[in-house]
């Protein structure tokens, strides 16, 4: 199968309005909703109809156009207007950067003095959609780096050496956790991205994706993508990770990311840092992947990333139906940080970065191409 | 509160029938059911009506002695029947040692060719009911062993030192995973034994459950007795047991046992492997509770204890409604084994095994009381 052949339509730009597949209620229902202001989008951020840090970036870039036309119209002024709808954007969702690094983009737009309103209106959507292709580029070159750097046979044998030399690599079983996938891009995903470019090589790769807990992204959008594209999967709790790492069956792990530091503390779903440290408990490498765009240089570390925290509810709640007992508290952050040294590789748009990660994200970031 | 004011009557002889809390049901509806036949009894453990290695033993216990009273007036030759009785009841659940416990305890006397039959019969009703007395108090044993151990405080500075001497020490913040509470025994709990003896003594004791995926005994029965007896609780998701270990809020793990070997390779829940290892990363004490009937002498370590294998539709379902696309795969080990290796202690009825775990849980099973 050619990858993308069936490629989900996360987000489409149709006519000055957003369309967004409605990953709520997916993969039981396949509803398509369309956004007429910005507000709406913003709403969707929000309540996670669309999710995943790059398609937020890009959902939200689309935001700011319609923020745009509609601010050349009011009575507000054009700056002003697009000035809050940036802070009401950015708060949406704070522990991924692609967020506020397309709000910079498009910032870099309306802010520009030198044009008229009409013509920032105008460019703004041009730069908005430029995001969202150039999303769907990224993901494809993340995949073919990731499928490189898997296929090799480079870290199958780990840092622990071991291998079986000479004979034939066994087909990679990956392990991945929530969904980085179309559904949390503009398109081909991240970790499904190399998934799909491994894929495309060795269709007998099989994944096992944990089900993520709680909104179950993995049970019901990764296991929807895969199982699409014709990719051999199968679906397993949180709590099973380290039961199939210890098995031996896994040979990869990759995941997503929302915000990287400078040296290459991620942050991702709740629950990848346990993931992680299990993996290296069992000498299996661990990826992240992701475009350059979600590295924070700004940040020396994960530390002082700010972690979400939802609703309680998202938790003593599943299937829509009252799971602990009436007046049981319950804690709900939506991501961790898994510290650097649990990483066997980045995988980005312009290259892997291997350890030490902290220089190998510099190189990569300042040079296209290659390996760093 | 007194420990065990509000006990749970999780499994009750009433007339020659068993009645059991319907645990698939709680804490939303507290039914009771009634078995009328040693089957019924068999259907209710498979089914997971009742759960929870002590309290699968005692269960099948009086099952035997429902179909010892069967079989005295049955057409079939007695032994013969309680033969086939033992082997239907032993295929239930293959992973906990103490159903085998309990039907070889029960085997000790209808095998007695010595006594009459009625005699054999109205002795299994006394030995079923005994061994259902002797585990709760098992239970409250480990419970006063435990609490003496976490807090002695021996634990608290863990392997590394550290630990503020002299300072008074913070009420202890416990991880637990599963259900091996009054729910998973005749009574008080095995895990939730020692955390009932440790509110008992300081009442600011505070605890994180993990829901515990597929079945959720975790957010639905351990928070249902807990928040009985008053002690502050907070549910988590089982991925997010990683990120609270590395945050440092939590001062011990404690967790139940399906089956010991001999080393302390010990099986229990899903997930709890995973916990443990995220435990010794951060330098949490992680403590597992159970009473020596648990430790299987006869298996050198975890690598030949059976893993039950449970139906994909308890992952791909969840609160009554289908998660997965239709069609996608799922693996549902029931039990994972952790290496004696992650084990800090092991608190049985008996006194607590400290490493080398293989040498003092013999020392233990030889000498009755005290710390080997």
């Amino acid at each position: 199968m050619t990858p993308g052949r069936s490629e989900v339509r996360t987000i489409q730009w149709v006519g000055g309005r957003v369309t967004l597949i409605d990953q709520t209620l997916l993969p039981l229902r396949e509803r398509y909703v369309t956004c007429g202001t910005w507000e709406e989008v913003a709403s969707a951020i929000r309540n996670m109809v669309v999710r995943g840090a790059p398609a937020i970036g890009v959902a939200a870039a689309m935001a700011m156009a319609m923020a745009a036309r509609e601010a050349a119209c009011g009575p507000a002024g054009f700056e002003r207007a697009l000035h809050d709808a940036t802070n009401v954007l950015f708060s949406t969702r704070p522990t991924a950067v692609n967020l506020g690094w397309a709000l910079e983009q498009m910032g870099r737009v309306w802010r520009r003095s030198d044009l008229s309103v009409q013509e920032r209106v105008d460019m703004m959507e041009r730069r908005a959609l430029q995001i969202q292709e150039e999303d769907v580029s990224s993901c494809r070159c993340i995949g073919e780096y990731g499928a490189d750097l898997i296929l090799s046979g480079c870290l199958a044998a780990g840092a622990e050496g071991g291998g079986q030399r000479g004979a034939p690599a066994p087909d990679p079983v990956i392990l991945t956790h929530c969904n980085a996938g179309a559904l949390a891009t503009a398109g081909y995903g991240t970790a499904l991205g190399i998934i799909r470019s491994v894929h495309a090589r060795r269709p007998g790769v099989r994944v096992l994706t944990d089900e993520t807990r709680p909104l179950l992204q993995g049970a019901r959008l990764t296991a929807w993508e895969l199982q699409r594209d014709g990719i051999a999967c199968e679906v397993i709790t949180d709590g099973m990770a380290g039961h199939f790492l210890k098995s031996g069956e896994i040979t990869h792990v990759i995941v997503g990311a929302d915000r990287i530091a400078a040296n290459g503390d991620t942050a991702n779903k709740i629950g990848t840092y346990g993931v992680a440290v299990l993996a290296r408990e069992n000498s299996v490498p661990f990826i992240v992947a992701a475009p350059l765009s979600t590295a924070d240089f700004d940040l020396p570390d994960g530390s002082s990333i700010p972690i979400e925290e939802r609703a309680a509810e998202e938790v003593t709640w599943c299937g829509g139906r009252q799971m602990c007992p009436a007046g049981v508290a319950a804690r709900n952050p939506s991501f961790d940080v898994t510290p650097a040294r649990y990483i066997t590789a980045i995988v980005t748009d312009r290259g892997a970065a291997l350890p030490p990660l902290g220089p190998a994200l510099r190189a990569v970031a300042g040079h296209a191409g290659g390996t760093a």
